[in-house]
């Protein structure tokens, strides 16, 4: 039924709800809370219906989900039909293979809207209890690509992901990617938002410059500087991605079939030929064994080459936060300072291997000789310098210097309660102290360790600060402190906290 | 933070959605299409945010969310966290087993409202693709009886259930129940109206009498007469049923474990101490072989001694539709001719079978003896007898006959295109016709088959007939005919529809 679109002044966000009276709804045999579809033109998603007595003959709807439909003068109604999607879902959580039409009628499907949360929280599910072989894999990455936008470069395109999991691991791409187009290799990094973590590279990058660019401007941008780094978001790459990762936010799950294929979908829409992947290993890390980070390595090497892209993985150590930042302006301030040549020696250390990884890849330094030059080239004040073009090209300001980086105008110091050694600092403690305090919204906000592991302190000594906007939120940061026990000492938490040993 | 309720009148079904303004969802840090928790004394439910500028400070919500959260003049709005219940789910999908704690944490958040349908999704998944073993049903079992109401009846309790997925299956029981209570063996049967069948038993009783009852008016029938079959819904037995099952419909999905325990916890939150489960096989049944039926009569047996629950296993022939009759009125009819010692042999046949079973259970009949005592009680006239006092107990009119039972008053008749052997009448195809045709909602609707597999029939033989209330719909189904082909003869189709041979 052909149907007149009005628009509701309330807010759904991401919640497709249409209002309609209950004479139409009875004539289209719709329940309230129920679902139907709505097409305008050749977009057609799934609604939930709710009965609005002051609809009238026309159907009602959120500015966001109007912007969806492509702004219909009138869209048509229907009955609900479980879509064939929907059958090769229960498929795979019977244990079945999906040939590559399968999946992407699955991913099409859950692009345009036609599936529902609920089935695709099932997808994931599925994915997640019976999992993906390499050519599902294969065509999911595919499938990703093939329903978002594809951009195209003149030039070699190289990149590196982290698959993350590590606070404080934004600031190595801020110092890599320079050190890289440094060397007249082309990186044009996307990078995500932080999701669960306190600060992406995306939220780090921007306390720097402007991160949002349309297709045309980051064009515009690689006739420019030979690297940047941009949020992925705007640029509707492999949009499945963003509605699977909402999803997999509200079970907290990540299968990893489903993270191979994120990461590798948005890569291959920015026109990535050369891949380096950073999966770093250790307790409370996303992958915590050697030998899991192996396979995973293995997994990444497969899919990529049934997708006919050149990977490379580098583990890394991820048992503690990398470096001593954690939140995107104490971030990018040590960021800042490492290619200025200071710096803690971790950072600069994962910087440059990982650098100088690609820098093999390209071909500019001899196999096992790339971590030097990447080196040289930091030392040198170059990546520096290529840096502040970077950010100049982004429209920042490239004259910044760490002090004109403001941090949370609040601040607690946490102290050590005994003489010994640092036994342990934890990445889940420290992730969720950071974003109690604000990160990644509040730019400002995190904690700035002041030991690691292994460090010798004396009752008393800094062992980590928390800053942060707001009081509240700093005060309930410090409470957290007490319980999470972020950081401990030999002889201290043994008993107490055995799920930290 | 405390806000003062008030309704909107848009009708939203079963979505939780609550509607408050810019400023109450920043103080609270909510996103519009994000979550909330709402909290009224003891009750809890996760909601769905809208912003509403006409909201104040208030939160405006559904009279059916109102009503669930016991009509408080004001709540308590939240943050949405992630349950505990959350955890377990994804330990499941991960493939590990679940303590009766962990089943229990996630069966009171669904009846509470706290896990929302994409949590319950991903339960309903790890059910079907990891399982459950025998003592998680049994702990799912428990879980969803002690979040509900149970009724308790001074006289030990007997049942009947049939698993169904067999159109035409719901009048077995309207003949059993009054045979087995003719035998002075309680059997207070509830029952399920239809989700996906033509007809459920609830909606083909119906056509006798009311079948929606208080507790209260439950335990007084029970004084009153000696059997039932009444509706399960308005008792608030095994809540988490309801809801489990919207899930499972959405996604068409029904995981082994849920459908055992949402079928003996309906029956434990009833007081049945002894229960016979039927299990139709055949095609296009629920369970397709002998050997899949034995399988599940085991693990139904394995579930049950664990609850201290005695029960017996049926198995019966469910490849064809169930006597001649699909659709409420349709159904009732037969049942009451057969009650009067007519109707179809089949039907007399797997009733006074199953009702023998339970005379057995209950030492009315010797072991093997039970169909002969139920077919000399069905055959005297003692059941229809015993079914008019308990029509009559129902409110409704014990001195029916059959020709006063409505059927659709619009007709088509389906006849054969040649002469030959019946090869086949098939479930699916008949249960799309019959509630095509408008079944179960429209009670007058259904199919009256003239044959059944086997019949010798001579072109231009009437087929069936299907019966509706409404023109359109009875062309619809009448259109799905030549589509579905539900009725083969020799030689006709085994070419073009293959699917069916």
């Amino acid at each position: 039924m052909k149907l007149k679109v009005d628009l509701v002044k309330n807010d759904l966000g991401e919640l497709r709800l249409i209002f309609i009276s209950k004479e139409i709804a009875k004539e289209l045999d719709l329940i309230p809370g129920g679902k139907a579809r709505v097409i305008a033109g050749s977009k057609e998603t799934t609604v939930y219906v709710a009965i609005d007595g002051d609809a009238g003959r026309n159907v009602r709807m959120s500015e966001s989900l109007y912007e969806k439909l492509g702004r219909p003068r009138e869209v048509d109604v229907k009955p609900h039909l479980i879509p064939p999607s929907v059958s090769f879902i229960r498929k795979k959580l019977g244990g079945g293979k999906l040939s590559k039409d399968e999946i992407y009628s699955i991913i099409k499907d859950v692009v345009s809207g036609v599936l529902t949360d609920v089935e695709i929280a099932a997808f994931v599910s599925a994915q997640l209890s019976v999992g993906m072989d390499i050519n599902e894999m294969v065509s999911l990455t595919k499938a990703m690509v093939e329903t978002g936008n594809v951009l195209r470069f003149e030039k070699p395109v190289y990149d590196i992901h982290s698959i993350g999991g590590v606070p404080g691991n934004s600031k190595v791409s801020i110092v890599a990617v320079p050190t890289v187009a440094s060397a007249e290799v082309f990186i044009p990094k996307t990078s995500s938002r932080a999701i669960t973590s306190p600060a992406g590279t995306a939220d780090t990058m921007e306390v720097f410059a402007p991160v949002e660019f349309t297709a045309d401007e980051v064009l515009e941008l690689a006739q420019k500087v030979n690297g940047f780094i941009i949020w992925g978001g705007t640029l509707g790459l492999a949009p499945a991605d963003d509605i699977l990762i909402r999803v997999e936010y509200q079970l907290r799950v990540d299968p990893v079939s489903q993270m191979i294929a994120s990461i590798l979908s948005k890569k291959l829409s920015m026109g990535v030929q050369n891949l380096l992947i950073d999966i770093p290993v250790g307790r409370e890390a996303k992958v915590e064994s050697l030998e899991g980070a192996r396979n995973l390595a293995s997994l990444f090497t497969q899919v990529s080459d049934g997708l006919g892209l050149s990977l490379r993985v580098g583990i890394t150590y991820g048992g503690q936060p990398i470096g001593y930042a954690v939140g995107p302006a104490l971030e990018a301030r040590e960021a800042l300072e490492t290619l200025m040549g200071g710096g803690p020696t971790s950072v600069k250390e994962k910087a440059t291997a990982l650098a100088g990884l690609v820098l093999e890849m390209a071909g500019v330094a001899p196999k096992g000789a790339g971590k030097k030059t990447a080196k040289e080239i930091l030392l040198s004040g170059k990546s520096l310098e290529t840096f502040r073009k970077i950010v100049e090209a982004m429209g920042g300001n490239p004259d910044v210097k760490p002090d004109d980086i403001e941090v949370g105008k609040h601040k607690v110091e946490v102290r050590a309660p005994m003489d010994g050694y640092v036994t342990g600092v934890y990445n889940r403690p420290i992730t969720t102290i950071a974003r109690a305090a604000g990160a990644p919204i509040d730019k400002g906000a995190g904690v700035l360790l002041h030991v690691k592991r292994g460090h010798k302190v004396k009752e008393g000594d800094v062992l980590m600060e928390i800053y942060s906007n707001s009081a509240p939120r700093l005060q309930e940061a410090q409470r957290l402190v007490s319980v999470l026990k972020p950081i401990t000492i030999e002889g201290m938490l043994l008993e107490t906290y055995p799920e930290y040993m």
